[in-house]
């Protein structure tokens, strides 16, 4: 049976699903035969774990791993398993890229020439692109007429307005690309697809969703395309996260510099390594350990968390003019609702009701039926978008 | 006559007033007998302005001035003026301070040892605070016995819950100061104390003043206390301004230095004196002179600003919860209509109706009568916040 492929490779782990190609034409009907994630690569302790279509843990014949896995040796274990497999082709594959820079606004066929386009892209994401980008090669070798499909984590964003685009910078920068692009854009467009499945005829012109995991951004959107969102030229702007800062003053950045004399190099570490929730608790990066911490300094982690993110909402919704559905997504998002909770009292003054009881039940409507605005719980799933997109721009459907 | 001289030092210019004390015990009947600005100074072409109470210009007889002036010549000008004119002396002189640190939450008598402790802030304001402290010690050595009070820009925020002062950074940072400060806080604080004399008994719980000079900022003040700005550990977080970027993605100001190669110093120089307005229209930092240009660079530029005055607005909102009424204040805020009326028509969602013709005029309301959320706007006057501190902390009333 002829099946699709996703991949969405970070810098230390390897997420793959595996859809059948039977169920492609609709995103509804995307069912995962398996999905699976390396992690630990490159240097931390190599783990795989593998579900089927029902989330169950499988266990898993691919050998045993190495005490340590590059991220090639995965792919190799990967493809390996998957031709020993009975019963299973491989049509093409998708892969998440996290930028797409300007010129890509569409999910598009890998070809070298576009490979080596996103190649250039690596210094405009330099911890995440080179990761990418690494399993093409190996799986064109292996599988030269398989047809492979990037899907863009920027490309939800390109129709923003130029006023949520640009940064005040002098005119030449904005124009060789510093700008805003915005990440989580398969995230958000998943949301937005499966939104009228969730809202039924609400209003829906007005709406922002949370995507709160261990990277998190907010994203506005106006009658189904984003106007704007959190994340900036890089995925560190905006709401805090599991270790990274969200926005700071750019004055602290070059104070630490300058007066600090801390290098460039010690300070993103700090940034994206040291900061957020972790640095803020001295605890950890994960939001179920903070909330189940007595220790105070847990909760003023997850009060910071909650209060930037209230603020984040207000700032969106002016640039929507208003606010009709808050949509929460992702691990924060679909699992906290301690944090969902302290997020929406902090929007009552929107006309957002939080029934609490169905709070406390992580799924869907979480506002009451007479709040001016809804609220909602809805997973994520950027593997489906993906498996989606690549059905379609391989021509499979 | 007794009088009080306010100084308010910069970079490039000294402002300073002159108010008899005999109207010192309120701010209402502080009226200025002289204010005046030297401009161009530490390298630009020196000029002196000089008004009278009525704030008609007023010939000055400060003898020419040189074809360049240091600061210290400048006061040194100013100090042999005022010991000419007859019928005056001399009876405190305050200051403003950009900075108080964490310690400095009140306007305070300026001690050598108070003068040593704010001079090791000046890594944290390094472009403004030297500037401020340097007119202390001349007029300490010329007047030895007379009281000099030191007013701090930081201090109305001082009580900001520690949600909106903390960035996500690790504990340590935040526990030694790297925190968002805010400025601009006397001009809020004179603000808040004549905001009832305007509104009479409108609704004044959740208050949001606009700041918009040549610096921009923005504050929400709930019950006359600020709770959270816009500006944060330095002055150039939040709006963009005439030459300031405002609030940047971190990522990229460490991407122009890692894969840029920018030296830091250069990349301050871009961010305090070429960004902004100026950096966005390439054509002026000047908002009257980019609202009479029919350049679309120069429409760009008072879009971007005004769109991200609207969400820094809404971000406020979030943080008091609501909004009663929006102050306009300061330059731009006092003097651009049409920035106004854009800022505004961006705030109709929360309940604003401008009043175009009121707007027109510059002055008081601008929002109509039955206008949910008021919108105002009312001339700030940090030199008579400073007279009234001045005469306040030296005992004088």
């Amino acid at each position: 049976m002829s099946h699709i492929l996703t991949l969405n490779s970070g810098s230390s782990s390897l997420k793959f699903a595996l859809y059948p190609l039977a169920g492609a034409d609709s995103l509804d009907t995307l069912t995962p035969r398996y999905r699976g994630m390396f992690s630990g690569l490159n240097g931390g302790t190599p783990r795989l774990k593998l579900q089927d279509s029902e989330g169950r843990p499988v266990a898993v014949d691919m050998g045993e791993l190495p005490s340590r896995l590059e991220l090639p040796d995965a792919m190799a274990h990967l493809l390996s398993w998957l031709e020993d497999l009975p019963d299973l082709s491989l049509a093409a594959v998708g892969h998440r890229v996290v930028h797409g820079g300007r010129d890509y606004q569409q999910p598009v066929a890998v070809t070298p020439e576009i490979t080596a386009a996103l190649g250039e892209l690596e210094s405009l994401a330099p911890l995440h692109q080179p990761f990418c980008l690494a399993p093409v090669a190996p799986l064109a070798e292996r599988h030269p007429d398989m047809p492979q499909v990037a899907c863009f984590d920027t490309a939800f964003h390109a129709n923003q307005p130029e006023v949520a685009r640009q940064f005040a910078l002098p005119r030449e920068m904005t124009q060789r690309g510093l700008v805003r692009y915005g990440f989580h854009g398969l995230s958000y467009d998943y949301i937005n697809r499966v939104l009228p499945r969730h809202l039924g005829d609400a209003r829906r012109e007005r709406v922002i969703v949370a995507h709160l995991g261990n990277g998190a951004s907010l994203c506005a959107i106006r009658n189904g395309t984003s106007v704007a969102t959190t994340m900036g030229f890089t995925a560190i702007e905006g709401m805090p996260m599991g270790t990274r800062s969200g926005s700071l003053d750019p004055g602290l950045v070059l104070h630490l510099i300058q007066q600090e004399g801390m290098s460039a190099e010690a300070l993103t570490e700090t940034l994206y390594k040291r900061s957020g929730l972790l640095g803020v608790s001295g605890i950890s990066s994960d939001m179920r350990e903070l909330l189940a911490s007595p220790a105070p300094e847990a909760r003023e982690a997850v009060d910071l968390y909650a209060y930037r993110a209230v603020c984040e909402i207000g700032s969106l919704a002016a640039a929507l003019g208003g606010l009709d559905q808050l949509v929460f997504t992702a691990g924060i998002g679909e699992h906290a609702a301690p944090v969902r909770e302290a997020i929406c009292r902090g929007c009552e003054w929107l006309g957002l009701e939080l029934d609490s009881d169905a709070n406390q039940r992580d799924t869907d409507q979480i506002s009451t039926a007479d709040s001016r605005v809804g609220a909602w719980v809805i997973p994520t799933d950027e593997e489906r978008m993906i498996a989606w997109y690549t059905a379609q721009v391989a021509g499979l459907v």
